[in-house]
């Protein structure tokens, strides 16, 4: 190859040292990127930006419309194929989308069974989804929603961020959409896949967020931050960095008496990185987690271990437990043919 | 959830900021972690350690091996499955495998039709690869090899280290063994793949070696490192950043000069994150991938863009081109079932 240096980037250009153009074209260059390496699966519209199914509208089926801020990929956009999301609206990096992208992509893959929203519970996107949804019903449109609120970080409710349990209740809504039930039983599952799970994080590092070039908090060399958000909110517990099987029984331990998991509950575990962690780790929580579940008797019925709701570059991992009925379990199952999550086609 | 601190990590134990229990038990507790997370897909042996197809030996078929250093997955161990490799041998970290590993792996999983081994083009593996072949030669065995040495960085093809065009030739073998071929015609579509793949990588930081606790090089704040191979190797020029339209241009120019890619050849190119690059940068790597193909009427036939080969923690990215005939068109597109590769199935 070439010996030629590579030119040096235009001053002022460069604020961060990522594979990127600019800061400012980093959502808009890898929308384009995305579009090309799936043409068959996604179509990708933009401006308003919004990634929908190739083959929306389907007749006769509810769409399960997603979205939030990007940084978190493969979420949101990752997950539009064949038995998962109908379409996403990724907004600009940690930012809800707008209503218009909401409105737009519901337009394109809404027929007349209607649209479930799949809503993580931070307030931007609760009020986004909200106004868009005023629009649709005044317009006649048939309209769910389900919000998503299971880190356990938060004391209330409430306050609970949306973390792991987005992918699950995304597959879950997916799967009874693709079958042809309506849209009271797409909600009511997507509901219950929602009460039924628990996610916990633990960062490592923070995530360095392109527009500021700098880490969205900080920790020492020996120091993890317990419930942290996926948008680099600080966690509500500063600890010291302990041997894995240590802080799996405490995580373990928290998402069960939260969740009232107990001896002979059936579940899924999603042990997701949250962007910088090696897959090795990932494994390493993972098989700590089986221990956890075989000492307590949990069942532990299927798992997906990877990086599948990212912070950015950050650092650490969640776990999320979802406990299982056969309902639950079989449309986990159901073939899905996404990005980011395939099997059964 | 609880507010008690966990527990300090035993004095000396804690060496690298990782989610491990130790440095020396992370390749084993990984392995423990991955065997439960694929039951149904792969068995993972102990002592010696490797990773072999549930369904393994498959009568009639040629037994694709491969094997290398731990701290580069999801290879070798997340390409077991239908349609890919038989077995793979896991090393310790950035440490060839055995011999004693190749031969159990081989042992358990090959038929009268033969082995063929797919090694990387490092000195460890060559010679713990051919100590295997010899003993299995004396024994009988119908044994090929193919060396990958893709990596352009080096400019003696003889010292060319394997690089991203190692996934591709594992597929495309796994694809032609899955049909019933014979060995020496497995060798020659692998062996063809090999010839027609180049690949570069660009590293923005270093790897953490766990049982180093120490990065394996140093970047400053805007230099990168063009041409590092996936074991932390320094590479052949360091470069300020650029945008990555720039760096793509150089990087692609020089792959398709030393592969002779020319006006009209189809082409499949791997975007491969390193461990720590966020996804949004692999589509925009690929987005200015797919932008340099159209400029040059190369024709992009099919793409992966993801974390396929890495290096731990490292950020930055390699790109892989393989000049595509028919054949190795549809031996690509063949329907394979791996922890990390699935379509078709």
């Amino acid at each position: 190859m070439s010996d030629t240096v590579v030119a040096q980037m235009a001053p002022g250009s460069a604020q961060v040292k990522m594979l990127i153009n600019a800061a400012d074209t980093v959502v808009s260059d890898a929308l384009e990127g995305f579009a090309q390496a799936y043409p068959g699966m996604v179509r990708v519209m933009r401006d308003p930006d919004y990634v929908v199914r190739a083959d929306a509208p389907l007749p006769q089926r509810v769409a399960i419309i997603s979205g939030g801020g990007s940084g978190h990929e493969p979420m949101h956009v990752g997950y539009v194929g064949r038995g998962m999301l109908t379409a996403a609206c990724p907004g600009a990096i940690f930012t809800s989308p707008t209503p218009d992208q909401i409105l737009a992509a519901t337009r394109v893959s809404a027929s007349q069974a209607g649209v479930l929203y799949i809503i993580k519970n931070y307030a931007g996107d609760r009020m986004n989804f909200e106004i868009a949804i005023e629009t649709l019903l005044t317009e006649g449109m048939s309209v769910a929603s389900v919000v998503v609120a299971d880190d356990i970080a938060s004391p209330s409710r409430d306050l609970r961020r949306g973390a792991g349990a987005t992918i699950i209740v995304e597959k879950i809504a997916g799967a009874a959409a693709e079958m042809g039930v309506s849209l009271a039983e797409c909600a009511e599952v997507a509901r219950r896949a929602e009460r039924q799970s628990r996610s916990v994080g633990v960062a490592l590092s923070a995530c360095t967020i392109p527009a500021l070039a700098r880490s969205s908090f900080h920790l020492g060399d020996d120091e993890i931050e317990i419930g942290i958000g996926i948008h680099g909110e600080v966690g509500r517990q500063r600890a010291t960095l302990a041997p894995v099987a240590q802080l799996v029984d405490h995580l373990c331990g928290a998402l069960a008496d939260d969740l009232g998991l107990r001896e002979g509950d059936r579940t899924l575990a999603l042990i997701n990185g949250l962007g910088a962690t090696t897959r090795m780790e990932l494994y390493i929580v993972f098989c700590e987690v089986a221990r956890w579940c075989a000492t307590r008797r949990v069942v532990l019925e299927r798992s997906l271990v990877g990086n599948y709701m990212t912070s950015l570059d950050m650092a650490g991992c969640t776990i999320t437990f979802t406990r299982l009925d056969d309902e639950l379990l079989q449309l986990w199952d159901a073939p899905v043919c996404t990005p980011a999550l395939r099997w059964g086609v």
